[in-house]
């Protein structure tokens, strides 16, 4: 089957074909525009492309209620032109083929539960960190949506004894975005991240607010994998400072051979590297169409 | 169908007998001694009540993982005898009748679901906060177990600036059992919750611990109802206080009906109100007698 892909973000949209085994054929890259100048360039890709199912991993907040008159648009997001954008009925009617829906962290998890590092895991956390911060949960058999979505890349955590930085999220004083993003790394700092690589301070306190909302999410999800990524975790020497502070927090209390002596393969980066989200993005596709076909 | 239920606690066992649609026709409580006092009694009890079925809501830690060979047992716990009890097999090898086992949270919040507050909720979360803390979580349309069990009593948080009080957690610095169970009440203000009532500080207080739990709650699971109860939530002028307190930590973030103006039918004591637990564990016993008939 050739199934499209995108993976939507405030910057660039990354769209792909790919098949239902996690392949990718081809990939393009759109500057996030306004709606009017940026989907009839995807929507012109995918007709090319000849896309039988297409699937969109998309940032948030989005109306994901089957029952709502709202379904599958982009509720109230500040990117100009994108509240209220009814991006799955575009596609849909502009392709006519089926088309799924979520949240571009929920793409990822699904991605990373089909072919990467979930692999048969019932209940899975992908927590992606760089321009923010953003949570895909898979829960039972399937990706977590309930009451609206996940958001706990703005879960609250405690600040550190003596930290004054007022964090970067307009909504929460004490939140793992406000506090551990990217752009918070940098106003924290005083330069980007990529360049703070050698000052150990920087990366004990990034390692100390990650192991919060990482122990919280094994506390509150109990998963059987958590995937850790985004522009942050790039700087790969986090894994080591995060598992040894998830254990010194967790402090022996949830009793698991995955939380003792296999730590190192149960807090991980995804197994589909950069590629969870588009490849997950495509497995939405996927299941969009096997959903129409009953 | 006659079908029994166990709400197991560290200090009593609640036994009672009921039916399908949540009515109780008998009760009766053992204080907790050890296994070899305690099991027989209540094994007497439900075949005298000659039950089809059995579900045992229970203090954990439980090994819930079918797959694995001590699936069924209490595993960690430091109640004397109690630690490694093969509570599943006992009843089932005692009474010949299916057996259903799961958390007393657990227990509770799937008779919220089936018969209570949170009836037609598909994602909805249960906190008992009294001598201990607890979370049931029922997630995609399951009791939510993935690698153990949520232990979402144990979340971190934040603490309030300048409070001292080192928590009554063996295990954690800053979690909610620690700062804002029944025990860290009375060690806290020096004397049980109940004499606080008129105190003002100290429902401040314990709601500003509540609300920041509550707060990760929404933010992670996206629970269409979340149900607060357990001693600690007699003290019902704190429903009042928690709800606010959410509403000012979320600022708007989520957006969402439940949220705002609905908020005071969002977080809520159950349904069921003491029975929830009970009628749970005989839901409990239910589905296992239907998971035996195909």
């Amino acid at each position: 089957m050739v199934i499209g892909g995108i993976e939507a973000g405030g910057t660039k949209m990354v769209c792909a074909v790919g098949d239902e085994a996690g392949n990718l054929s081809d990939r393009m890259t759109v500057l996030t525009g306004t709606p009017e100048d940026t989907l009839p360039r995807m929507i012109r890709y995918f007709k090319e492309k000849k896309v039988e199912a297409l699937g969109i991993g998309c940032f948030g907040p989005l109306d994901l209620d089957r029952k709502s008159p709202g379904y599958g648009s982009i509720t109230s997001t500040p990117k100009p032109g994108w509240a209220g954008c009814e991006i799955l009925k575009v596609f849909r009617e502009a392709l006519s083929v089926p088309v799924g829906l979520d949240t571009d962290v929920n793409g990822a998890v699904l991605g990373e539960v089909l072919l990467g590092a979930a692999k048969d895991c019932d209940t899975a956390v992908y927590l992606t960190i760089g321009t923010g911060a953003g949570v895909g949960v898979y829960c039972n058999g399937a990706l977590l949506h309930g009451l609206v979505h996940p958001e706990a890349g703005h879960l609250l955590i405690g600040r550190k004894s003596g930290d004054s930085f007022p964090g970067v999220c307009p909504f929460h004083e004490n939140c793992l975005e406000g506090l551990a993003s990217g752009p918070a790394l940098e106003k924290r700092w005083g330069r980007p991240a990529a360049e703070l690589f050698a000052r150990e301070e920087v990366w004990e306190l990034e390692a100390y607010y990650l192991a919060q909302a990482v122990s919280n999410y094994i506390l509150a999800y109990s998963p059987q994998k958590v995937i850790l990524w985004g522009g942050v975790m790039h700087q790969t020497q986090l894994f080591g400072l995060v598992r040894a502070k998830v254990r010194e927090l967790l402090n022996g209390y949830v009793r698991h051979p995955a939380l003792e002596e296999e730590l190192d393969g149960y807090i991980v980066p995804p197994g589909l590297g950069d590629n969870a989200g588009i490849i997950g993005a495509i497995q939405l596709g996927r299941l969009a169409a096997e959903r129409m076909n009953g």
